[in-house]
């Protein structure tokens, strides 16, 4: 902060007051004064030009709150600003259109198999599925976000590699961006579902914790004192291709007992007896049944032994308050995530030293990389409204 | 930021101001109002200011730079603002009197044997040998950074343990404070170290930088976007105890094949064929007979395969751009960090990714943790002069 002038001054007022909204949802204008810091004056002058913008409406609240005149209720307006969300998967690919305050106000999804996982395929299909959207609906994204299951370099969105998709070196955000025409932001996967977990799940409020899920393979996002962390260069670090059996399977990476290898989705499939390849479905209706089983953590033998291996060494490394369970991990039968917390809590040093780790389940079910997507587009969004 | 008062802004101009001095040394006006994006007048005001406290001097540049009138040359004056740096270590604790700008003004140690290491021994004479040393230079220090090998909690300096001390549960930091009379921050060596990597060693300028240690035990310190990464609760993460080998020895920490089991001191002795005590010099000695080896690498057998491990660990869950290697890590021959080198980039997805990454001995020798002590330290100091 230097000496800032008064116009940055406002507008950075106007965009926290405006992130405040689309995180918490409607809050009275005496709510905003309080959390800001800011005068009521001052939110009044913001609100009254946010609302002349139709970004914000205000009314009454319908439940009168203590003596004197009420507070006027700010509700943001979620056709008001609009970003487009896609999640690429690896056997399928989605969008949303997603408004003000987080909510899907329109969705398209298609499997992605054989020719449709090239790269320039999925540029198109996306741009027309989504130019089609915004037709229906009659609504403009102004940014969008995109996530994808491989190593990108945030800065540009270059996808440096996604084996499980077969991309290499593809410079998927400027493809995105040129079609869209809109400001694109392409993140890896796994850091969207922590940043999802992070401003609409299980891990609100929380200031350090690792989000880890298994797909096809393995990821993760960390968030560090309230921020999603970011590699140098652009490039999240790759959870799942720490060592944890040193002589195990080979990785597709070329080492050897990564961690995917271990509790990635082959290696589930491994564990419930199913064929190596099928529909998801099989895995989702087996894990059903496992919950049912008396003794689920021994049916899942060696692979819960690896799933406690890698959390102990993530809660070692990154001491955080809360490790979120996402996608395969997230449909764990309950008797497996309660072993884990029981093992991680005593095996890691860094856990018994705070005594207050939790790991928990996703919240946000199958819609979370769109969030966290969404989340991603809305950053850049909210500070230029 | 929110609106903020003229003294609000004042004072945290002088604060960064004076954090350019000690951190990047004497500079001219211009060179302060460039870097901190203030106009010269702004910088005049806070000059004069600091200087009519005696915090810096001024004086005309010795050699002329352009035409015009020479800018004034800002010196920051050391023994104006002085903490006391503490490094405790298992065998030997070290004080420092360290000035504005980083440098020891005077220094003391001792060895640490049986009831030396008892914590109410380490505090009395820590706060003995301080009296002594700030008496005898005339200084006064304003506040005090303590380096512990162990899992310490830096909200209240609590240590929760120090195993190779013997230490549990140990309220230090609340002890230190109240026999030193001034605010107290303790923290783990390893955090320590790459703090001082941070702001004067190999890691100057680098936003993502990974520090690992190894001393009897093995330890890291995490700089993610330019700031010192802390757990929750104050915890930072243990790497030395992810587990690398889970058939390999057991850990004082109740774990099998911790990194610290594979290349901590022991572990190094044993590579070394040393007896699994003696003095450190020792391995010093045996490490410089390394360096003349045709094949060191060779010689060491394992444990560069479990270093490299590690590593590779670190760089895909992280991904920095520079990992420092401190302590035993730092006396390794050349040979084995040049295979680590090629290992990691070899075998890491994230490293592969961004190409660039680097992997450098630490620089600062065996005042590293006193540095990092003084500027966690100066951290708080800064923002008050």
């Amino acid at each position: 902060m230097n000496v800032a002038r008064p116009d940055e001054v406002r507008r950075f007022n106007r965009a926290s007051l405006l992130r405040t909204l689309h995180v918490s949802g409607p809050a009275t204008r005496a709510t905003l004064a309080t959390e800001l810091g800011l005068n009521r004056s001052t939110i009044k002058m913001l609100v009254d030009g946010l609302a002349g913008d139709g970004v914000v409406q205000e009314r009454v609240p319908r439940v009168p709150q203590g003596a004197g005149r009420p507070s006027l209720l700010v509700l943001p307006q979620p056709q008001s600003v609009v970003v487009l969300a896609v999640d690429v998967q690896v056997e399928h690919a989605g969008i949303a259109l997603v408004g003000l305050g987080g909510q899907i106000l329109g969705r398209n999804s298609w499997n992605l198999r054989g020719r449709q996982r090239d790269p320039d395929e999925v540029v198109t299909h996306v741009a027309e599925s989504a130019a089609l959207l915004a037709q229906d609906l009659d609504l403009h994204p102004v940014a969008a976000g995109i996530s994808v299951p491989g190593v990108v370099r945030r800065t540009d969105g270059l996808v440096h590699s996604a084996a499980n998709l077969g991309w290499d070196e593809v410079p998927f955000g400027e493809r995105m961006g040129t079609v869209l025409g809109v400001p694109v932001v392409v993140g890896n996967d796994a850091e969207f579902g922590a940043l999802a977990e992070y401003v609409r799940g299980v891990g609100r409020g929380a200031s350090d914790a690792v989000f880890v899920s298994a797909d096809v393979g393995v990821g993760g996002g960390i968030i560090a004192q309230g921020a999603l962390l970011r590699g140098s260069a652009g490039y999240l670090g790759e959870i799942g291709h720490m060592t944890v059996h040193p002589t195990g399977r080979t990785c597709h990476c070329g080492n050897v007992g990564c961690w995917e290898t271990e509790v990635g989705e082959p290696a589930l499939r491994r564990a419930l007896g199913l064929a190596a390849s099928g529909p998801r479905g099989a895995i989702a209706a087996e894990l059903r049944e496992l919950h049912r089983d008396s003794d689920p953590v021994a049916r899942l033998g060696e692979y819960v032994d690896w799933l406690i291996l890698g959390l102990v060494n993530v809660v070692n490394i990154l001491g955080p308050e809360l490790v979120v369970l996402g996608d395969l991990f997230a449909i764990l039968p309950d008797a497996v995530v309660q072993r884990a917390r029981e093992e991680v809590q005593r095996r890691s040093m860094v856990a018994r030293a705070h005594g207050g780790l939790r790991i928990e389940k996703s919240s946000l079910g199958p819609d979370l990389k769109l969030l966290g997507a969404a989340e991603a587009a809305f950053e850049d969004v909210l500070s230029t409204v």
